[in-house]
């Protein structure tokens, strides 16, 4: 990794976190519940890959409701349409395969993903500073959730639901600074994804990328970006904590 | 106060609170505020007046937004526009008075409110088994800080805001619910004004009523209700707590 670019101009007031594969590890989270799932059933399968198979299906799924094909639809909603499309090439449909509760259960096992080992400590750390929150397309329960299950200590829940729009569209990085109070240019926003950065750049926004080498498992391939491209680079986000007490 | 009513049919799965005078002490923390600001001024006066008369704008001003004559002012600007009106009769205006920046300063004392003795504990243990959120017309941010100033321990943060309406408007209880993905029966208001719960009940909502009998200041007069309007009567969020637990 190249060290962090450019030193900051000014220090953020408020951070906005990315959250699926940012904060909370959703390939090893859904690769456990499905092979859980599918023990009972005694279907044998790959799982890690049925995990990214699901997720694979969201950029696309969300990217029709930003086109205007679908219309406004929630990421639960977007998760179960996604999930009942792979459950017959995974084995887990037919007679002996997962019950429509079940599958209502497995949906949610989306609200229910463990945060990365860095996150809960590193939160809390930064919590004494800044204005933490998420800003994910994840719907608004879905992120209350998540928070209440891995003890997330957030300081408010911004979701893509409140603007309907989801990101990369600019109504969801200023008007999460709109509703902080804050100017786009004092939120940080705190993303392994390149492209959600980038995004958020574009808007005005202060950005930190936090590469998650394990997003999609032993399969990720760490996306490339530019030296320079991206306010700060930290490895994790008690790393991230320490730079910006360093500011 | 009369034993509380009926026993509730159900249990909630979540509870929205009403923030100022049912949550947050909006009486001692605006009193205490202006008075030393006023003594760095050599200004007397009668603080605690001073602070009801600021209260007193803040219904009639949410109603000129309300009827259309106002547009879509959030709480910062219509407390802002209240104390503008009230300064000059309580000696703070003029020569010797507050500066513009004081006056900036002392419209966030809404966002340094001290939580009642009770709230924080009583959050805490209510945490364990619900979902909880404020919902108040005080903004996002407003509500935001006060739960980090305060440290209110909210799964997340719900505001008249995100819903362009304030309470008593049936989208804030609806729009809360619809947020947190319950049924409308399934939530819980718990504020210290009947007027409020007689609102979230018209709208499907279970209710439980906490008089806060110093929200005024020594001057409070509870209001009146009637037994049986409400799911709950409780003195105080750890009676609530209790009172949850055993059903």
């Amino acid at each position: 990794m190249p060290p962090s670019p450019s030193p900051m101009k000014t220090r953020p007031r408020a951070l906005a976190f990315d959250v699926f594969g940012t904060v909370v590890d959703w390939h090893g989270g859904i690769a456990r519940e499905a092979a859980a799932m599918a023990a009972r059933h005694r279907i044998e399968g790959d799982w890690p890959a049925f995990a990214n198979a699901w997720r694979a299906g969201y950029a696309p799924a969300m990217e029709q409701v930003r086109s205007g094909a679908l219309p406004w639809t929630h990421i639960d909603a977007l998760h179960r349409m996604i999930l009942d499309r792979i459950v017959a090439t995974h084995g887990l449909a037919g007679l002996n395969g997962l019950t429509a509760a079940e599958r209502d259960h497995l949906n949610r096992a989306w609200h229910r993903l463990p945060p990365w080992p860095d996150a809960v400590p590193g939160l809390a750390r930064l919590k004494r500073r800044f204005t933490i929150t998420p800003l994910s397309n994840g719907n608004f329960s879905l992120l209350t959730n998540l928070a209440k299950h891995g003890g997330l200590p957030w300081d408010c829940i911004v979701s893509a639901e409140l603007f309907g729009h989801y990101k990369p569209d600019p109504e969801t990085y200023l008007g999460c600074a709109r509703l902080l109070d804050v100017a786009a240019g004092e939120l940080m926003m705190v993303a392994c994804h390149p492209s959600d950065l980038r995004a958020a750049r574009a808007n005005g926004l202060m950005t930190a990328y936090v590469p998650r080498p394990l997003e999609h498992g032993a399969a990720t391939v760490l996306p490339s970006f530019d030296a320079g491209e991206f306010d700060l680079v930290a490895s994790d986000f008690e790393a991230l904590a320490a730079m910006l007490e360093a500011t």
